[in-house]
Order: structure tokens, then sequence, then C-alpha cells
């Protein structure tokens, strides 16, 4: 079951891999084993080993190292942990051979096994807690377990839950107008749009994020948030807060349809900075990344004035993942506290309209729903996700009491391409453990 | 005693403040508090309020907040503390209130006390052991105290001990030639050089490091390293190990001279690199920061293709850099452990050829020699320092048991302006607590 023929869908994710626009071949992980690139070794590395801001995306492998070692290549800002003890991280039986051996049919129709699952999604890293315990730690191929690790979208679930805490606290209200916190989008396509609408990316604008299109604004994006290197004469803007109220109104209307726009995601983030008067850095520090007891400080990338990217740029590490995603599971209790609201979590976990997560095109996640930026399954568990582009996935089921989550540099900027594998892997996973 | 009128040296400090050059005066510290100058305020911050890569260092009071936030201007790499406890610093009686009001007579010839001093050197924040004991810890004008700050030249130190380090294990000659272990240094002017001559900044080579000249040399240094933006269309290096070789010979002799030169100190990363294998930050990690106990991780920061600047980008806590020092004055041990080798410190501290001194130029510091990138006083204390462009601070003094640490933003790149105060200073300190 190595995962090397899959078609390249065209879906609607944040992608730079144009690179690998025109193959429909996922490369082989074999042939881009982490621990035998030789990315960035020595003083200086040879030329065509060196990862730099202008080639970490574009040609892979780069992303392979880069990934874990975003703060080298760009501006980050530090979410600190604090001073506070380091929190217990249950240790429970280490059930990796079994769980490495667990078969399940792959959506080619073949039966591998989810090391194999792992191995042909480009995972990074691994961890499985069950009934709260970890029974599955792992890092692949040489990854260092005290880097963090770039989550992509799942930035945006992080996001998506402070907007969520900060409505539960009445400092945002969800109905009220985007340009109520933000009176800068006011002729842009937000205008008339709630907060709600932006949580849930049914708000309409004219925002194309297309993969392998050189003209999609997904590069304009890119090059707004210092993502992606902008020409010396590029006249476009290089800032976030100068890129997005330029995006206009789209042809239909809002709080119709979801369309999977990473744009909402620094609507939003801009939203929660107003409405807290905090950064997002201080904000995940203060409540999240304290009381967690990470281990490991985080951080957020930057663009050209010190705007977070708020749909893309959370780096964390395997362990402090796992923290966050444990204490969701367990109704926001973790470490000895409540440190996020219950209802808060009902409230994403509740979803959002199916049928109008239909119009997004994304077949291969049938029955999902999308709300305050979390996916959620809608399945017989209540099984939910936040997932970034190129593999980074958190995972909870809460009937099976499961939190997995994964770093991941998978070489396709698509989750078309590995969450089809993922779900089976997941499907496996809770049938083995209910 | 307010320090406002200092004629501007135009002695060999890295500095790149030449929108200051024309001014002979300090501003006045009393405009240009960190807590009123609303920078970085607001999301995102006015336009005129902006720190950037690209004004942080020349548009001053810009730098007073881009010291001590400079990972979210360049890409960093973690040096990392490990996952030990953090050390105890031990503390003594608190006596703020009578340092700040000890008056010494200062280099203009007034009585002033030492919170003039540091009010009127830019201090961001000040730490003072005695006996192994801190008797003060203070941070100016809300710098935040978990907030790494760069170090500027006080990178050179630990570089020097790190080499001195190397050389005391075997693993580094300082009798070889630099070309030895940086072959790609055989067309430059460190050709006939040895490691010891870089160490102590006697090597020969055609480089200016002269304030507030456009063309000087140090200007191209910085670009290469990535302190300052380059124009797109430079024609010159943009990564340190192609702009060093193409430095040329002097037209002295190696081994003679102290002229003070960053390069010497990038050479000599470069070497210990090579020597050890390691990167700087492996380096400072495994070798000071994890036995140290550091509260937080220090970061250092990097050139496009990730050479550490070596001399000049170690960014560190107030508290881990008193550790650091305390250590050093300790003969090497800290945290029940011995950190570095006491004939280390010993061959620092005998010092160097104080004639060679002397044709630096530097008279406002009588008497001193540059010892593998140590400034040793020779005076009847034995005191030695590192120091950093901007007013940043090591001071130890042996006899009288005490170790002085400071974190600065001093509008001018230039020890000539902060070291005269400074000196006056620590012999007033030195006299209250002997």
């Amino acid at each position: 079951m190595m995962i090397k023929r899959l078609a390249l869908a065209t879906l609607g994710c944040l992608t730079l891999s144009s690179a690998l626009a025109n193959t429909p071949e996922v490369p082989d992980p074999a042939l881009y084993r982490l621990d035998q690139l030789q990315l960035m070794q020595g003083f200086p590395p040879e030329p065509d080993k060196r990862v730099t801001a202008g080639n970490y995306l574009l040609n892979f492998p780069n992303l392979r190292w880069a990934f874990h070692h975003m703060r080298e290549l760009r501006p980050s800002r530090a979410v600190t942990r604090g001073s506070g003890p380091v929190s217990v991280l249950p240790r429970g039986d280490d059930r990796r051979a079994e769980i490495e051996a667990l078969s399940f049919i792959g959506p080619d129709g073949k039966t591998g096994n989810f090391a194999d699952y792992l191995d042909g999604t480009y995972a990074d890293a691994t961890l499985i807690m069950h009934n709260g315990k970890v029974i599955y730690e792992a890092y692949h191929q040489g990854m260092p377990e005290q880097n963090p690790h770039i989550l992509w979208s799942v930035t945006k679930s992080f996001t998506g839950l402070l907007a969520t805490q900060l409505i539960h606290e009445g400092l945002l209200d969800p109905d009220a107008p985007v340009t109520r916190y933000v009176p800068e989008l006011e002729n842009s396509g937000w205008k008339g749009a709630t907060v709600q609408q932006v949580l849930n990316m049914t708000a309409d604008i004219a925002y194309n994020e297309v993969y392998g299109d050189p003209q999609s604004d997904v590069l304009k994006y890119a090059m707004a948030a210092g993502m992606a290197p902008a020409p010396h004469d590029y006249p476009g803007q290089l800032t976030l807060t100068d890129y997005l109220p330029g995006i206009a109104a789209g042809p239909g209307e809002h709080g119709r349809d979801f369309v999977y726009r990473t744009v909402h995601t620094e609507v939003l983030g801009w939203i929660v900075r107003r409405a807290s008067n905090r950064s997002l850095a201080e904000l995940i520090s203060q409540r999240l990344w304290q009381p967690l007891g990470a281990e490991q400080d985080a951080y957020l990338l930057l663009d050209a004035i010190g705007t977070e990217w708020s749909g893309a740029g959370l780096n964390v590490t395997l362990r402090d993942l796992a923290r966050f995603a444990e204490m969701l599971r367990n109704q926001g209790q973790f470490n000895g506290q409540q440190i996020v609201a219950p209802e808060v979590i009902a409230t994403i976990t509740a979803g959002a309209d199916r049928e109008a997560f239909k119009a997004s095109g994304r077949d291969f996640m049938p029955g999902f729903s999308y709300r305050n930026q979390w996916w959620i399954s809608h399945d017989a568990d209540g099984s939910y996700y936040a997932m970034g582009v190129h593999g980074q996935l958190i995972h909870i089921n809460p009937t099976t009491s499961t939190v997995v989550v994964r770093l991941s540099s998978h070489p396709y900027a698509s989750s078309a391409v590995t969450m089809p594998w993922t779900l089976k892997a997941m499907a496996a996973l809770a049938d083995h453990l209910r």
C-alpha cells in the first residue's frame, strides 16, 4: 500500500508546490528519507543542500528539513510556556509494534498497515493517546523531538478555538459584522459578513486558492505574509494588513457555501487581536501553553511588520500538540485545570451545515462540516479533526477516547492527497481500540 | 551627570547608526523611554511605530524595541536549554536602593549616581551578583524579563570561550594556520595567520570598521550577514561564507597590532564549527546552556544560508547571562558542575600584549589587552569584560567577587561612548563592595 499513484486533486488547499503540479505521482518516500537527504549539513552546506527562505517551499524535498526549522528561515514570535513546571503526559503501555502492524484497506483498495500509512504520507512524528495515556510516540527518520514543527492549517483550528472562547466570554460577538472589529475591511469582500461567517468560511469573497495556478490569489497571500519571497519589483502588497482589505466581494452571498480560504482565518486573527487587544502569541501563551504546562515554547511566523500568520504559522512540538488535543478530548481539562470551557468544545463539535460543506467539492471528506475552523466528521463516534496541508493532523475520537497528532512534510500541498488515507487509518485505529 | 555631551569617537566598533553620525549629542534618555515609545503597539502598529528588518538599526529609537525582539525581525536558531531543571540563582539581600544611590565622579568630571549611569547609558536590564548572590536585578522601563536580548559583541566572548575550551581539549590548535580549518580562506587576508592571531584580533587584514562611513567594510559585512538589508541590485556577497574569503591582506603583518574587527570573530566561528563539527548553537547548548541550567532557550541570528553571526548574534535573557558570568567568576563551576575548565579561564584572564592593544587607539580603555575575544583590564582587581556595542556588558571582578551583566540599547553604536562611564561605575561599585 505504498502511496504512489494518487491523482492530484485541484481542490482548494493552500499550496505553493507548483514545482510538483505536473506530476500525478507522489514521490517515493524511500527516496526522500529525512535522515538521508543531507540537507543543511556542514559549514556551510553544499550549494545544492541549502534550504533558504527562497527555496524551502517549492523545491522538494527542502520542505522535509524546513518544516521543523521554520524560525531559521523566517522571523518568528515566541509563544512562551511561562516558567511553570512541565505537565505530566501520562504514559500507558507502549503499543507501537501492534499499532504499526494494524492492517486496513486503503483508498486504493489494497491492504496495508499503519506503518505503511505513516511512511507513505511522509509523517515526521506521530503520537497516539488512548484513555488519557500515550500508547504510541515516534519521531520518524531522525526528526528531532525538541524542534517545533510548522502546523500549517492546524493553526486555523487554534485561532478558531480562541475566537470561540472569546465569544463564550462575551468579548467577541459572532453575529457582529466583521467591520465592527476591523473597519479597514469596509470596502472589501468581507463587508456585510459576520464574524460567524468568517469562522465557518461561508463569507463570500473573490479569492481563489487553487493548486498550481501561478495566477492564484494564494500566491499573492503568500507574498503578503512573507511566506514566499516577492520579486523586488512586485507591485502587490507586502503585509497582510495591506493585502486583505483589497480582496473584493464574491459573486454569491455571505453565509451560504463553505469554501476553504486561508485569508478568512487571517481576517479572523485580526478580529481576535482587536477584540482581545492581545497578539495571538500572547493569547496562545496565556490561555493554552502556560496552563497546559507545555514543554517547549511554541512560535508563530510573522509578516514584514510583525503580523502573525493566523491561518498557517504556528510551530509546536509533538508532545505539546498532544497536550492540547488531549485537553480538548477531556472537555477542556488538563494539568488539573479547566483550560477551555466545555461549552466552547460543544459549540465546535456540534458542527455546521453539511449541505454548505458539499459546495466545497471535498468528496474525499463525505458527510463533514466545517465549524469554527475545525473539521467535524459527523461520524458515529463524533470524531473531529484539525488538518494542515502537507499532512499535519489532530484527530480526536471522543467515543474511543483516542487522540492522534502527527507532524508531517508530504510533498503535495493538498489534503486531498493525504486525507483519504488518514480517514481509513483513523477508522482502523478506532475499530482496534474500541 | 546625565550623559548628553559626549564627543563621538570614530574608533573601530561595529556600527550602523549612520543616522546619528552627524550629531555629537547623545539623545536625552528621558525622551526615548522604552515604556513611552509606543513602538509596535496595535494590530497593525501605526506606520511610524513599525519596527522592521529594514529600519530597526538605523532609525533610532527603533533599536530600543528591536534589541529584545530580534527573532521577530530576522531568522534565528534556538540554543536549547534542554529539558533539565532550571538552576538556582542564589538571592542575597536586595541592595537596589543602596546601589542606585551610589555616587561617583563620571568621565565628564561631574558627580552622579549609579541610577544616573544606567539611565544615561540606556540600560535595558541590569543584574549584579556579589559573593555568589544576586543583590540587584532590574528591568528598566518595562523591558520584559523573559525576552532574550541581543548581546552584539558580547557574542564574541562566547565564541572565544568555546574556542579556548576546544583548544584545552585538543580539538583545536591555536598555532595552526587558519586555513587548516578553513581552506576557503587560502586566497584571503587570513592566509598565513594563526588561529591564535584571529582569537586576539592581531591578524592583519584590509578591512575598516569605521563609524558612520557608508563605504566602510562593516556595511558589506552587515549585508552579507543579513544584519542590514541589501539593495536588490547589490553586487556584493549575501552570505558570510561568500563574503569572508574576499577580504584581502592588510598592509602590515600578522601577530602585531590589535585592531578590533568583527569579521575575525566570524572567521573564528567558522574555525570552531569545522573543528568541532558542531554549530555554535549546538556548542553553546551542550557546553553552556544545558549544564548551566538556563531558564530560557537562547538564540543566534543567521545569514541567508543558516550561518550564525558568531561575532554579534547571540540573544539571551538577563538571568541566564548572569549564570554564565557567575560560572566564569567561580572558576568554571556552577549548578554543581565543572562547566568550563579553570585553565581556560586562566588563559583568558592572563590577557595579551598591552602594547599591541595601544595600536587600536582605544584611549578610553587604558592598560587593557584583548585576549581570546575578552577585554582584560589588568587592573589591581584582575577584572575583565565582555562588551557589546550599544552598551551590553559582562563585568567580572574576581577580587571583590562581583559580577555585573547588563542589556542595553544605547543610540550610539560605539563602546567609546558608553565604556568610559561603565569603567567609572564599575570602579565605584568595586570600592563599595570590597
